[in-house]
């Protein structure tokens, strides 16, 4: 039996999805260091709620990243001047939403890489979810596989270990309630996660957005009354 | 004919390979939108480079982008505690350099995607050759295909347009010297690019590493004068 530590970089937003990956993949047996993104985004209470996830969590080390995705603008996330799309009918069924984020996932993913590639990591794990938000292409499996076929020819330790990068995806195929039901199950603490994207300045959900939607449905589903809102 | 402006992004380090690389993609025809990174390198001479062969070429905008690689380390070039390698033989058949900084051209890409998504551009160029610098994994030709299928999965703009991001790279295959060649015969000014790894504090190159022996042989089989050491 090998008594080698498993080691896995979580990429941890603050939110819902990245709160249950990080679950999860502590209880496939993973040591996690988690990668948090100081990205520009409307609301840095993301950034408060990643550090709480960390502190209830069993994390090795928790690394926030900041770049600065204004530069390019373009998203409702990014730019102020682009509202937030609220009271949207059939989420999952519309075209790509105007939250969308240029090359988000790619850029971070490309930072884990290099991170985990420092650390002599080859999991890397990434809570996207392609049931929910089936208008985020870099959500989708096959965006997944050609990223880490990428990262396998990109790095030294790639090379030197002939490609094992593999890039986790364990919620991809949920639903938000299957999400919900999972982590619960495995104690993630909801309360401490954030999900809206366009909180009041206290920090209070918009109770409008696609994302707080999208978890009041998710909630729903599961027969779970969502701690963050008590 | 077409009368539609063919533009691009280029990532342009200050360099001598990717100066070269600029020009080709402008005597092709392209606009050219420059993207260029301050990334913790040893050296900011790199930056003012850029800039010098911004002001003197056909450049439609210049964006600088503020990334922090020293936050990972492990590279001559962001590591201060690293020292770059001096007056080493055989460098192209030699394992993967020290001065190989993790993921960066993954990084550089990913950036450069976001921005050309933004701008509905769909070729990026980027000067990396594989002849010199056969220890940079991510210098290849097999790294730069995958990034490109990555690419066309991972943007709303290649969903919507079915995939037709191209990262062009022109002298991937060439020699040093057919570089310069190729960059004289365009106009290039050599003297405003930067290639030493490790200058002296007055930005004068070292003339021992790696770089600066590869930018010395090339002038010398192309039968020309470096400017930059007149």
């Amino acid at each position: 039996m090998s008594n080698e530590i498993k080691k896995a970089v979580i990429l941890l937003s603050g939110g819902l999805d990245s709160a249950t990956t990080l679950a999860i993949a502590g209880d496939m047996g993973y040591q996690c260091c988690a990668m948090t993104f100081r990205y520009g985004q409307r609301h840095s209470i993301e950034i408060e709620s990643a550090r709480k996830v960390v502190a209830a969590m069993a994390v090795k080390e928790h690394k926030i990243i900041d770049i600065d995705l204004t530069a390019f603008g373009h998203s409702a996330l990014t730019d102020l001047t682009i509202e937030v799309p609220k009271n949207r009918e059939n989420i999952a069924e519309n075209a790509i939403p105007v939250t969308y984020v240029p090359a988000r996932n790619t850029i971070f993913l490309s930072y884990a890489l290099a991170w985990a590639e420092v650390l002599g990591i080859f999991d890397i794990f990434i809570g996207v979810n392609a049931t929910d938000y089936s208008g985020y292409p870099d959500c989708r499996a096959q965006f997944v596989d050609a990223f880490e076929k990428m990262a396998n020819l990109a790095t030294a330790a790639a090379v030197e270990n002939k490609g094992k990068y593999k890039i986790q995806t364990p919620i991809i195929e949920m639903s938000k309630a299957e999400i919900i039901k999972k982590g619960t199950q495995l104690g993630v603490d909801y309360a401490l996660t954030h999900s809206c994207y366009d909180p009041d300045e206290n920090g209070k959900p918009c109770a409008q957005c696609d994302s707080c939607k999208l978890r009041e449905t998710g909630f729903k589903e599961a027969n779970l009354k969502d701690p963050a809102l008590s």
